[in-house]
């Protein structure tokens, strides 16, 4: 058992419609065959075709903090858990929350089951997340999500201050990392620092080869050496998705 | 020929999940059986599962009007197009847009072959919504939404207000009502006043026997005496959604 | 009696608290030896200073439609009048507003005295926005806002595309074009294109000697030939602004 | 030397344009007799002329974390202190913001000399608040807000959790409480329970004698004995607004 990753599919076209199916596919086949916790968090709308189609877990990419009601275009907690979702994104740099929306969609995804991932940019609005009980939290600094020099190489800093102030806080709350990792080395550093796993969009959506990618970026988990036993396992429910007609 | 309804699902608990897809063979089981356009807009993460299960057309109840690339959480309008949607509810009262959205709403939904009903709560602004060029227009005061007196009978003028100016910028942009329309009767006035349809949600997924409340409006729809040909038929394409495995 | 000349001030540093006042000195300045309209929109914050320092129309940057009550960090229009301001921008490509957010302000302004200027990004929204009824419109395509071409060099079509589709709503609203206008050539062209005047900013605001650049914008005017005799003194109330201790 | 109280004007009739300055010699009136820091926050476009005309701390009802340039509409950190505001209060519950944006306000608000005084709803929200390093936290149910029933006296709880919660992250960071306090005994508790002070609206802009209601809130602080000694002085800078021509 090592680290985890999570694919967000955002909306790239390499990861829409059929296209997030079989890169879903490809994702399990990898989480398989490397004995890995590989997460695909697909947009909404895709959740209950590629949840039909893989026994990895696969995450909402969104959800809003409403009831059962008059809530017309929201995406209602229940509604994405009657979709297949076992997890969510919550204040993705592209979809940045206000503090109580936070606060109360973290509280209604536990109500429903679903595993929490709240994304910060800095050290300090990852300790400030803390407080609110997530489930992950995973720092990105958003200058530098989709481009070509990774979190770990350019700002290391940021990331064992991101472990050190969540787990003054929490010390059972994982971080992960992400923006701009592409290889393995990238993750070995990320490991290092005290990350249990990465969040990664284009370094493998966007891939010539995901399954290659996907397959190098996990590497780097093998080699770095986690300071801490997992306790990952328990909260990524590898549940099976029911089998729909 | 008739009119046209659009049955709203938003979030109600009697419309998510298997309970829309079990209102949805309803709606099209009526549908068929009096010959009547019947819609139904559903959650965007039921959208796959809805239209895998009915003929009838089936509708988003939101997009955002970006394109391929990186924005975790949002609706692209080619993955709703995947899921199986037809059309698109925009800038409904619990769902309120930028007046720029709206228009790059109506754009993006038209480049992938989406029809448009976009809401308005008054006159003005659905003579406003006229100039960019929806497919429909559905009038909704908010303040009557849910509630137990119909636009129908609490503002008939709001009603031909509308038409006319509507109708004024764009005679083939038809003309919906909607707001705490219960009854054949609610509807037989706003198809006299010129509607030629209705958006109706909690009078049909919160009824006792969504069936029969929607069997019921439909009559009021018999009774009148539309003023002009329907074009509404080459608009909502009653298209076959594809059989998926 | 020419055209209209509206400065937006911004947050510009050389328009800001002190320097808003000395600026709207120069405008007030300019104003009164061409005989030409010219208003400043400054920061609602700086709106009291400003308006007490000249006798040239001041108008706020921005409106909230709320009423006297419960809304901490609102703009109230009434507060807005009180400081001084005798008209709004709204809906500036910096600020977007919903469209129900356009009418209910606009309304709001009217009820209060304040004269309101629209933006609009396009033909069509322009057209959209005269169903409104607003005293002014203005045409700024967002991508050349603060560019160094012109709207009129590089977009004629757009601004008499606009004119046209606005007065086919309603003759009497008349149109400002603004984004990128630099000199008394881009102007001449906007007034030949049927504008009423220019919305213009860092043109002035950052200008090396905005007095002079003020001219040489309001010298384009002169050289047009208006088609239709303005209205626009009416709407603009060159009120002295009452001189407060 | 004992609490602090915040008189929150909002936009409510009796405390907006000439109003705001009257009540806010009223406050100044009270503050100097009683010797007890009493800051006014108002509507960002009353803040020149009330700074103008009271020594008394003026604080802003919201910020942009914007920089000079090109933000048509925004409140600029710099501009409001230009007016004359010493504070700003953020994030209030009718103000509601993201969490990046808090960070983002505390940072420009601390770059220019604002002191800031951050709302939360909740005591996990108040930690989290806590985290971002504010002036000051205060804590108000949105439910009890504008109420009759004071948060002293219906949630005791949420007010000693937060201001337990607050001290775990950040022992110098003073906690107020706000929402439906009214008399001398509500905030006596307050005071009690561990605040440094009380947030204050209707309470005292909606009394029939504004100076007597003021009077009285104040005196419940005199009743309490404060655990800890005041460290809010130096923070709340008792600025004399620069006399202005």
């Amino acid at each position: 058992m090592m680290g985890i990753v999570v694919v967000n599919f955002k909306t790239y076209c390499e990861a829409t419609g059929e296209c997030a199916v079989r890169l879903a596919k490809i994702c399990e086949k990898v989480s398989k065959s490397t004995k890995t916790d590989v997460i695909v968090a697909v947009q909404n709308v895709d959740l209950f075709h590629v949840s039909c189609s893989v026994s990895i877990p696969v995450y909402a990419e969104h959800i809003d903090a409403v009831k059962y009601g008059a809530n017309t275009g929201k995406d209602l907690p229940e509604a994405i858990v009657d979709n297949g979702a076992s997890g969510v994104l919550i204040n993705h740099s592209e979809d940045r929350a206000g503090l109580s929306e936070i606060e109360d969609s973290i509280k209604r995804a536990k109500s429903v089951g679903l595993t929490t991932i709240v994304c910060a940019p800095t050290a300090k609005s990852s300790e400030a997340i803390a407080a609110l009980g997530p489930d992950f939290i995973a720092v990105e600094p958003p200058e530098l999500i989709g481009g070509d020099i990774s979190v770990s190489k350019a700002k290391p800093g940021l990331i064992s201050d991101t472990v050190k102030l969540v787990h003054a806080v929490d010390k059972r709350i994982p971080v992960l990392c992400g923006a701009g990792i592409k290889d393995s080395e990238d993750v070995r550093i990320a490991m290092k620092l005290g990350c249990r796993g990465i969040l990664v969009a284009s370094g493998v959506t966007k891939a010539k080869d995901p399954e290659n990618a996907l397959r190098d970026l996990i590497k780097g988990m093998a080699n770095a050496a986690p300071k801490k036993k997992l306790i990952g396992n328990k909260r990524v429910k590898k549940k099976t998705a029911k089998k729909r007609k």
